[in-house]
């Protein structure tokens, strides 16, 4: 077999300088755990389910609750030593009616598609119009200046930027505009805003996220709304051609109050540091258009597989694995949250923390906390040679899942996150393209099997 | 910048070893590569051109003379010094009316879908019905012997093996069923053959590709077809459940005499040693269903992207630079062949070919011929961690291009491969599924820009 003789090779250097001794049994249970997932893997068959039979499924629907019902209950056939509910009260936010909108040029009405942000208030019932100020950042708001921006609706259109191989870093540095451009604007007097959709596209497709209001009063807020990248790009030469470019919207979202919802746990006790939890996680809840089939449906499914493999294989872990799947993550994170809050109380020791938020795509490797000590990153680093063979060449630190960040206390928890490759995530995130064809069964087996891989090194060697 | 630290710090112990010293401006060259091809690239629109204004392009067609015609026009766009056609004789066949199958067993008729395979000779006019006998490899057809074999159709039913992570290897084990199975059944007296679709989905999707009869006489010919895994799986359900299952299938393609097609070639001379030749190819033609996007529409223009990269950075290369858009590798290799008889014939010299004919996915890095010498593999390997950066972490010995595999004469020319990831290729792999909605802008572009950068330090440091 000459297959990957070279990276073995090349990686072989690594080992003979790391101070642990990777044992055989060790490349065998990582061989048994991508052999179970890619032959016998349940994950697609409940992504279909999820997707097909359940829906998108934003907090407070009943998609959700159904949600919740079916990854109990699959998880409770798993055989885990305990499957639970822990109630989470979470924000809820509906769309309403399908929204409306056009731009107004000296000579043209032009039909545009939007969506309303998750969050945003609802524009009057007879919508509202008003010139359009293009902006490419928050601070150049605040250089416009209340008279420049009172009474407009202030469009923010900095594109993604692709020279960024990890397109969440692109995303890192434009998603500012969504969540706090509205408010900003506002703060300026703005009376609307318009985001270009986070993609790296240029196409139709609209894709939505939450907006916040921050310390606003609730009179101060101001209706907010995203467009594809493509109507952004006409938008913005519209707004180079002509002195005044208008533009009108009607949406009919609403926010409620909060709801009762739940995360599902289940977990299979530790042997001999049954106190000592390892999490693998996702979040049930997704945007209300698409299937939530790669935000989050992969992630679920991947965290019921790591739980299904380590039963079929027949392996009884030192410390305890634990599968959250959190509710609320898209419109509040009250599931992690409380998730955190009731660890605190109980004074449950995690001592690792994985999430897989970040599509069901092939994986790369891991993401860890940037914080992470020398001394660990180097123990992880030790365990490469066994994860390259699985095409696992990254042990990055840029950061790890949301859903996680509130158990964050010091060192005390090492959090991480499923690095998938992140070249096709923004083509379909929080948009109706998110759906189950964009999903490769063998790319979702692939992050089940890296994620069980890892968890096993650590429950047997501890970091 | 956190990002990737950690691959860095890892990856410089070797570059410590190493005797290569990379320098700034290597690391700026690639850097440059990447950023022109992320935010200029013409790979997407000339695929979109390629698949939704010309489509499928079998040897023969009129459809591949357009994709000559159009992509020696492209190519003369960039600027290069010479742009020509390469005439070539190959073989031509063509599929006719759609085929007409179905299964018969004990009490039902079910019809069923199938596609001839590339080279098969079509049934009699009113079809072929006979027994079918199942088997899961081409030794097990000697096994039966003719008894068994003689009047029945055999179906080759051998799935490609899930656990293998590069399907391709997966692939190459499971594929002598279909390019040999045919002719070793005429062997033994079968009067057709089926052939399970070479994809590791469970699903209605076909896959075709060649078959060959090798040196039996035309009237031993038998017709050979293939059959979704489904369907398969379906005929298998039912030769276990049946004593006696029979087949229909009637297809009208035929074999026709040899047609001249060219390869397009266009090349940036070097300028201090022009008579080495850095060559960057893929292949023009495409079976005859779906569009050709990722087989490999992909390849071709990856391949101009690469001229088009250097073009546009004013990169004047120091050896000279080809781009070979080679005829007929699907049903014949005689682009391939011709171009390396007229190489040998022209005592022209290569010091590198790299093809990239395994999809337009996100690239992984490499592949090269298993027999490079030891020295080779190590000036190679002392560059790796320019490419890290970049994902391309894979310089693996698994072999290279088919249309630059006649230019194999020992060792004197190195011959490489582009190694995408392959989790999603065989999906669509010869199917209807071979469209451009599967091609992802990013990963087209990032194949091309790992190309050029390879090509970029051979050209600089030689081999």
């Amino acid at each position: 077999m000459k297959i990957k003789l070279f990276v073995i090779t090349f990686l072989s250097t690594i080992v003979l300088h790391s101070q642990s001794i990777q044992k055989q049994e060790d490349s065998d249970m990582i061989k048994a755990i991508h052999e179970h997932a890619l032959t016998y893997g349940k994950s697609y068959d409940w992504l279909t389910h999820i997707t097909k039979n359940i829906g998108a499924r934003l907090t407070g629907s009943p998609e959700l609750d159904e949600m919740v019902s079916y990854t109990k209950h699959e998880m409770e056939k798993l055989g885990l030593d305990s499957v639970w509910l822990e109630p989470v009260m979470a924000p809820k936010w509906t769309r309403g009616e399908k929204e409306e909108a056009y731009i107004l040029s000296k000579n043209n009405k032009i039909e545009v598609d939007i969506l309303a942000l998750g969050g945003s208030i609802a524009t009057p019932n007879t919508g509202i119009q008003a010139e359009v100020i293009e902006v490419n950042s928050l601070e150049e708001i605040a250089k416009l200046g209340k008279e420049k921006v009172s009474g407009k609706i202030v469009f923010f259109n900095r594109p993604m930027n692709p020279n960024l191989i990890n397109t969440f870093n692109a995303y890192g540095e434009a998603a500012d505009q969504r969540f706090a451009g509205p408010r900003v604007a506002a703060e300026y007097g703005a009376v609307g805003a318009l985001v270009r959709s986070m993609t790296l596209r240029q196409d139709d497709v609209i894709h939505t996220g939450s907006t916040g209001y921050g310390d606003l009063l609730p009179e101060q807020y101001i209706p907010a709304a995203t467009i594809s990248t493509n109507t952004a790009n006409r938008l913005s030469a519209l707004l180079k051609e002509e002195e005044k470019v208008s533009f009108f919207f009607k949406q009919n979202c609403e926010i409620h109050d909060a709801v009762l919802t739940y995360n599902v746990i289940g977990e299979i006790r530790g042997k001999t540091h049954p106190n000592e939890i390892l999490l693998v996680g996702g979040h049930l809840d997704s945007w209300d258009v698409g299937e939530g089939a790669h935000d989050d449906g992969a992630g679920i499914v991947q965290s019921m597989e790591v739980m299904e493999i380590f039963k079929s294989l027949n392996y009884t872990p030192n410390r305890t694995i634990r599968a959250v799947l959190f509710a609320n993550e898209e419109n509040g994170l009250m599931g992690g949250r409380t998730y955190a809050e009731n660890v605190k109380k109980n004074s449950e020791y995690h001592l690792f923390a994985i999430e897989s938020d970040s599509g069901g795509y092939v994986p790369r490797g891991f993401s860890f906390d940037a914080e992470v000590p020398e001394k660990t990153i180097e123990k992880l680093r030790s365990w490469l040679p066994l994860f390259a063979i699985y095409n696992l060449h990254v042990f990055d630190l840029n950061g790890y899942g949301a859903d996680i960040s509130p158990l964050k206390d010091g060192n005390k928890t090492l959090l991480g996150s499923l690095y998938p490759d992140s070249q096709r995530y923004f083509d379909i995130h929080h948009s109706e393209e998110d759906t189950l064809d964009k999903v490769n069964p063998r790319e979702l087996q692939l992050g089940s099997a890296a994620m069980a891989s890892l968890l096993y090194m650590i429950d047997k060697y501890g970091l």
